[in-house]
């Protein structure tokens, strides 16, 4: 037996079929071509379902997950305007797909996939208590707590993106101050470079610089691994967590941002206190975690069932 | 039947029996004199709980549980080191209690303990997703989710005064800089207006100048307040609650501090987005949370087995 997942991102749908193993048996990618509004995203995301549908056959598949950019509600299973889905205003999503196809339908935040599809198959295996943060043009969390992403009242848990970790620090989309995609993200990063810089450059240019021993772009990194570190801090203290799995593009970074990151918690006083060592490690399942975490969904429910 | 709870705090020791229904039947005080050491104070813990275990009867009681400040590990039971019981190191208080009693002991942190009263018996009754908060000289809090309080992996769950919501903010206690508790507790309310007045205030003398209309005073609690704001919409963004129970002293400054705890979240990205109305309310059961909540540990445990 297989499900589909679909993780549906802002600037593509990548669609797959998973074994009850965890195995991607097959993938499809489109552009999410999302100026285009709901209806026609809609229709691209039906026409990679069906495309994988008919690879396996219908009566194979048990269900259907799919990993969207929040804010969603996955106990309504409404989308519910997410800022880089233009149109996209309170779409039954859940509902429709159920309608078209017949099987159960899941949705769920993608960085709360994300970090079911690590806890299940990825880095955070055997954790009881396990904080997923994405590390991208934006930052998102999911929580695992004892083999369950919390999902909230509302699907809301873990937005740690919008954390406030400076109320002086940079405007975020959100409208507040120093949420911690504002100062640490990879538009962080890329925005901190260009102010310095006086020219545009990507968070990946400013580490190939700071690699290269440039001061400036490591001056920037350096701020965003600082308030990175504060996050880490205020994850500690408000999740207690006994792993914490970074993926997404920044943590491509690597040693040196785990090093800084590992540094802020060494400062954590309830970490001290109780003698804690809390590993913190990089994602293992890459790009590919959203849609394993979505095609997860629907095994998830018929073990809880 | 009939528990018994025990508040263990840095000034004083209240004890009490509970019954099923969560009356509070006979309660104790004594003072902690914490400065006289672990053996000493555990020595005094016991003669209360001598003195309700003649009341009602050993025969009758269930168990015993203790609230205790942290940090502990509910999981060992172990008082890991608490800055104001000095002395205190890793001591294994819920082992020593069983072996005197021969009863079920749980340790739970006063916060946790104090979110449960409030979950099982006071403000929280019916909310599938509580977040307690307890603002006083420190600041704690405690998550009830699905009836359940979270403790993670090592008993530091929702150390929400220990949250970082200004990295330029006043030195903590802990080491680290700007803690919500650092900033925005009644000790930090006192500091800001000793420093304003240039006078020792408490912040009940605050809060009262503030009423009568001091200009000096209401910065010191805007400011206050300005900080808690940001910890409640970290809050919201991390735990995604139904329903804010906030207890402790600040707490009774009353509709002021709601009014501008209730403004902060109306900013808030997630709240808006979702539309949700997360409603803020005061605590219910006031001083005498914590020895009920500890006294509904035993209840908890049994229904759970």
């Amino acid at each position: 037996m297989y499900s589909i997942g679909v993780d549906l991102g802002g600037t593509k749908i990548l669609t797959g079929v998973l074994d009850e193993q965890g195995t991607l048996q097959h993938t499809l990618e489109l552009p999410t071509m999302a100026a285009d509004g709901p209806d026609a995203v809609i229709r691209r995301m039906r026409d990679t379902i069906d495309r994988m549908l008919d690879r396996v056959g219908r009566a194979n598949v048990i269900g259907i997950g799919i990993g969207a950019p929040g804010p969603l509600n996955p106990h309504t299973g409404m989308v519910l305007g997410p800022p880089n889905l233009p149109g996209w205003d309170q779409i039954p999503l859940r509902d429709e797909l159920h309608e078209v196809y017949g099987l159960p339908v899941y949705l769920e935040n993608d960085a709360n996939a994300a970090a079911v599809a690590e806890h299940r198959f990825g880095a955070g295996q055997g954790s009881l208590q396990m904080v997923y943060i994405t590390v991208s043009t934006g930052i998102g969390g999911g929580v695992v707590i004892d083999g369950q992403v919390r999902q909230g009242a509302a699907g809301g848990f873990a937005e740690i993106g919008h954390m406030i970790v400076d109320p002086d620090g940079a405007r975020c989309n959100c409208g507040n101050r120093g949420c911690l995609e504002a100062v640490a993200s990879g538009t962080a990063i890329a925005r901190m470079a260009s102010e310095a810089f006086g020219r545009a450059l990507t968070a990946e240019q400013v580490a190939e610089l700071a690699m290269r021993g440039d001061n400036k772009a490591q001056q920037v990194l350096d701020t965003a691994f600082y308030y990175l570190g504060i996050g880490l801090v205020n994850i500690v203290n408000l999740y207690d967590p006994d792993l914490i799995v970074i993926g997404g593009g920044v943590a491509r970074i690597g040693q040196p941002l785990f090093a800084a990151l590992l540094q802020a918690l060494g400062s954590n006083y309830f970490r001290r206190s109780y003698g804690m060592d809390v590993p913190i490690v990089p994602a293992q399942l890459g790009a590919k975690a959203g849609v394993i975490g979505a095609a997860a969904l629907p095994w998830l429910a018929r073990e809880q069932a």
